[in-house]
């Protein structure tokens, strides 16, 4: 989906703010009624549809802490650095419908590679249906770094917050865990491989899945609809970026409820097992703290369950219990241990 | 009203990122109604008061490139960023009521520092009535990056945007102009001064007022409640963040209109005049490229003439034309010069 192509190179102070902000988003086009203004004034204007309330999430990734562009593209960066933001909004059971994108930017970076960064944002812009409304295009003394605000819509009654799930309640995963972490370790390797011999050509056919889940993510867009044709409104949710343990904890201490997690439940994509086995990882370990997998966490009631049942898109990993009972995590050896919240940051600094 | 005291520095490893948030953000309290939900879930909830539209600005603040932390104490820093933002959501006309803040800081920072910081914000939202409902905290490589984002709310016929112009309209300004931009020469003068002599102690007695347009400028809250007081409805607005000379540039672009500025109107703080005297800069270019101002700059038909006339806080400084006859200052000696756009970046480079 996305390639690479060789470009002249453009300084950014050939074209100016003013100009680089109009040339970067010549192409956008607004999908939304309720976008009433978008980039070129002070402020966007955005029409509140009837009876809905807004919801308003921000994000920022910074060069060297939350990407490395020696392997990852400008594009997919675009392209992720809207996808994170939107599992936000989808994670309150809303409608993403707009964003804004601020850049700071060193003179490194020509308007070639500026202009690969907004085709992937407009590329996920035009996936997920999202008007880019404004923004702020900056120079920086070093490196990278990207803010995105998104904003949704969704009915009062619809919204779900971290803080409502009830002992009781099941819990419930979209799709699998750990790839995106175990896809970083690959790329981690390739890079260091790459410096001890720039002509290697490394073999990734194995690891499509977990690669592209690192590099090119994709946000939870359906599953509120999904939910809704069910007829099933969750008691809490939250979008799983620092890692599944961490998350559950979220849920648990907002909504003061304990939670029995269990490890044979753990929804684990094939390539996540064979790599672990390589990398020679324990792979709940992963799937526990991983992150960056921007699947949606959420607890229904047990009323709900034959709704559930079955559905490919849904996994059963557990149920809460009294706040007393605490955190536990079931092993597959049925021996109750502790969860711990520690996010792929922590993980890597071991 | 900030004064800066020496404290112990916590680092920030030690909190971890989500200590961190709800550490700095502790003490903020939500004042609207509209704030459903603040900081501490996937996102904010914010409910549409009747018939009002949204409005969305957001600014990127970068060290070295906005700041200078030798001499912008962090807790101006954070007051500046609030304000900068709200200036613009004002230049739509509109009530500025929330905001999230997202910054990026290097481990050089100790907790302390972002404390200064955020108590500047706290500051800022509480004498501006905004609340802060989401935002995001993460390392960077190197230096501060502060991305704030502002939301407020309008009738949508109340709304003002830069296209609205008509020929023969007024052109009014807020306040005056250039002060911020010379507030900045005097603290670069002494931080080269202070290179070389480090004891020097600086009377800046006779700079308080360009210095403070500098470190800690004002938004214009006032000015959306005292033009419907006044029963004015602008025609078109924008906030004077670049320079006069490259705002009126803006509003005739988007209106289509073109524009005599009359020199002897600008208004100028006399700190301005001395200070330009002092400098030996031309006080007029300094007030059309200068830029910081964070005053609102508009058009009014000239029926409410009457209504503005003799306002301390208005100025009429010229009038639009048809966009053939093109954009003009017309100077004391009467003679008509093209308006350039020149922001302060630019003039800088010179």
């Amino acid at each position: 989906m996305f390639e690479n192509k060789d470009t002249s190179r453009t300084s950014i102070s050939q074209l100016g703010e003013f100009g680089l902000i109009d040339h970067l988003t010549k192409n956008f086009k607004i999908k939304h009624e309720t976008t009433v203004k978008g980039i070129g004034d002070d402020a966007a204007v955005i029409a509140s549809e009837k009876d809905q309330q807004l919801v308003v999430t921000t994000d920022m990734l910074v060069e060297g802490v939350h990407f490395d562009l020696s392997y990852m593209p400008l594009k997919h960066l675009g392209y992720k650095a809207v996808v994170v933001n939107l599992s936000d909004v989808y994670a309150m059971n809303a409608k993403a419908s707009q964003i804004t994108v601020s850049i700071a930017v060193s003179n490194r970076f020509p308007v070639e590679a500026l202009e690969e960064l907004y085709a992937g944002i407009e590329t996920a812009a035009s996936i997920y249906n999202i008007d880019v409304v404004g923004g702020d295009t900056t120079s920086s003394t070093t490196g990278l770094v990207i803010s995105i605000t998104a904003l949704g819509q969704a009915k009062k009654d619809n919204i779900v917050y971290r803080s409502g799930a009830k002992a009781n309640d099941l819990l419930v995963l979209t799709g699998d865990v750990g790839a995106a972490y175990l896809g970083l370790q690959v790329l981690e390797r390739e890079k260091q491989v790459f410096k001890v011999n720039p002509k290697s050509q490394p073999d990734l056919d194995k690891y499509t899945y977990i690669i592209e889940r690192q590099l090119k993510p994709e946000a939870r867009q359906g599953i509120a609809a999904l939910l809704n044709e069910l007829e099933v409104q969750p008691t809490s949710m939250i979008d799983v970026s620092d890692g599944l343990s961490s998350e559950i904890i979220h849920i648990c201490k907002n909504s003061k409820v304990g939670c029995n997690l269990y490890e044979d439940k753990i929804p684990l994509d094939p390539q996540v097992i064979a790599t672990c086995e390589e990398f020679e990882l324990d792979s709940t370990t992963v799937a526990l703290s991983g992150g960056e997998d921007y699947e949606l966490l959420f607890t229904v009631s047990t009323e709900d369950f034959p709704k559930i049942k079955g559905n490919p898109h849904l996994t059963v990993i557990g149920h809460m219990t009294q706040e007393s009972e605490g955190m536990h995590l079931i092993t597959r050896a049925n021996t109750k241990i502790p969860l711990v919240a520690r996010g792929w940051n922590a993980m890597k600094e071991d």
